[in-house]
Parts: C-alpha cells; sequence; structure tokens
C-alpha cells in the first residue's frame, strides 16, 4: 500500500507538508482501483469531485448531435481529470469519462478540496497554478488546431503524451486529432521514414 | 475621475475590503485611456500583464499560417484579456489584442497581481474562480462547437455579448463564429424573420 506520505506528496509535488497536514489532506482523498472500460462519469449529470491519475490511463469524450464521438483528453499518470463544465457549476455534464487501462485514481469531492484551499494557501496557489497552464494549453490548443496539419497536431500529441500509444486504440488517437484512422496510418507510416 | 473605492470593487465585485486595502490594490493598477484602432498586445513578444476593461470593447485575433484571422475572444465591460499562453509562461504570444471602441482599461502586471495573491487571500479565491469559469467556458466552447449549427453559435455569442452587435464589425463576428460574412447575413435575416 501507498504510504500516506508518498500519495499527498506526488499529487502535490513540490509543497512541503507537516506531517498533521498531510493526514489532513490524506483522509480527504478516496483510492479507487478501476480497471479498463469502468465509466467514472456519464453527460448530463451533476459532478461534484475529481480525479487524480496515481496510474493508468482514463479518456474523456464527447458524442456530437450526429452521434460522432470526439476524443477532448487522455489522462495519464499525474492529471487531473473530471468534467469541468459540471464542476465548475456551468452546466450539466458533457463528458464520459472511461477507463482505458487498469488506474488507480484518487478522488476528491468539490468541498473537501474547498476546504483544503481555505487551510492551506500553498494548496491553493499550487491548484492554481495547474489551472493557469490548463486555461493556456485548452487555448494553444485551439489556436493551433486552426493552423496545423494533421502531421504536426499528431507529434504534438506525441510529444504531450509521451508512451501512450500503448494503450490507446487508434480510433482514440484519431479522434483526438479530428482525422480518420486512415489518415492516421498515413501519417505514421510517413513519420517512421522520416 | 473614477474614486478608488468605484474601481476596486468593480474590479473585485463582491468582496469588502478596508481603506488601506483599497488604497495598495488600486496603486497596482495603471489606468490607460485607449482609441478605436490602438494595438495594445502583438504576436511573438513575452506578456507579463493583464488588462482589466472597464468601459469599452477589445478583440483578440490570431492569424493562422494562411494568414486567415480568427476572432477568439472579444472583452467588454468587466472582462479579462490578455494573451494568457504567454501571460502563464507557456509559449510567446499568439495574439493581436486591438481596441475596437474607445476604452479605460486598468492595467496590472503580473508581478504586482501575484503580490495581491499573497496578501489577500479574498483576492485568490475570486480570481481563483474566475479563472475556473474561464476554463469551463473555453472547454464548453470547443465542445459546442463541434456538435452545433452556425445559427446557434450566433444565439450563444448574441447571449454572451449581449449589446455587442453596435460595436463590431461583421466580419470580427464571422471569424468569431468561423463562419463567412455572407453566411452571417442570411443567419440574421432568417433570425429577424422568427
Amino acid at each position: 500500500m501507498d504510504s500516506k506520505n508518498t500519495v499527498v506528496t506526488t499529487i502535490f509535488n513540490g509543497i512541503s507538508f507537516s506531517q498533521e497536514e498531510i493526514n489532513f489532506i490524506y483522509d480527504r482523498f478516496t483510492k479507487i482501483h478501476i480497471e479498463k472500460g469502468d465509466v467514472l462519469i456519464t453527460p448530463n449529470t451533476d459532478v461534484n469531485h475529481q480525479f487524480y491519475v496515481f496510474s493508468g490511463c482514463l479518456r474523456a469524450f464527447f458524442n456530437d448531435t450526429s452521434g460522432k464521438e470526439h476524443t477532448v483528453q487522455f489522462a495519464i499518470k499525474d492529471w487531473w481529470i473530471t468534467d469541468y463544465a459540471s464542476y465548475f457549476n456551468l452546466e450539466k455534464s458533457m463528458l464520459t469519462i472511461e477507463c482505458i487501462k487498469d488506474s488507480v485514481v484518487y478522488k476528491i469531492e468539490k468541498e473537501d478540496f474547498e476546504e483544503i484551499y481555505e487551510l492551506y494557501p500553498k494548496v491553493h496557489f499550487f491548484i492554481r497554478k495547474k489551472l493557469e497552464r490548463g486555461y493556456a494549453s485548452s487555448f494553444i490548443r485551439i489556436l493551433k488546431n486552426l493552423s496545423q496539419t494533421a502531421t504536426e497536431r499528431y507529434l504534438q500529441f506525441l510529444e504531450k503524451y509521451p508512451d501512450i500509444e500503448k494503450n490507446v486504440k487508434n480510433y482514440h488517437i484519431a479522434s483526438y486529432l479530428g482525422i480518420t484512422t486512415e489518415s492516421l496510418s498515413r501519417i505514421r507510416k510517413k513519420n517512421l521514414k522520416n
């Protein structure tokens, strides 16, 4: 079993905590073992928790009105994932979040997280920085999608998610890149030659 | 001239401050009058400040590799705007931010904002909440673009930016919606009939 200290200092990497703080924070999280195929979040619900991925891999996707599936995020080790539209109270959930490789996640309720923020400003600073990076990254992804070729987007995907390819099906990657699986194969072949 | 109190309680609407806090925070901002056509941020630079729009209207746009212009945000009264990719240290700036209606903005340097956060956790909480909503909104905008018709996107634009149409050129709105100006005219005509 992971010791409390390892878990908390992994999740909030770089912050120093007293033992008392570690115990308090650890107790706010619930450890969950999930298996490939398990679904953690479904559309049109109220989501008041998020997941920290300790190991494994999750995928978030969205079904458009024509039923087409769009992969919006993969979450690997050290990523946070939830349906943020619902978590931040803007809408009902829009995403499905599923496990695509056996995973260990730590779940935390929103009100517990808010309590940690109140008590420990250092955690609040840490989370705000993560949120800033997340916000800027989504922004950059929108802009780059407008101006990059599919090959450029594929190379950026590999950079962002190193080692992910062995866990993820081709049609997941294709739907993340907004291309067909045939185009993905062509790009990969061309890429191997270079 | 706006009194210090009005400015600070407008920017951080809902937070209570002592007079000392108001003076300290007010002094961290610089008031700037800008005119239609002025450019505040250009691409490929390091951006270490953001703007609070007190009155007027700004537009952020991105030129893709083919030279096509994409409007990514309008900022009206009570909006924050900057190039967040650069502000949060991920990349050089990618956007141009220009004034499209004479405006009064309050500029703040990143290090001054960080100092305010350290001193006043209530401001830190307030900004994190704004950031959360911004993050979730970008996310929702990406998802909805995948599944909404141009007409639905236009109606949402009107809801998000009421009264903006009189200040903004048709091709700005069209480039925000990702459609041609001809399509925008058709949608408007159809909309008036209904």
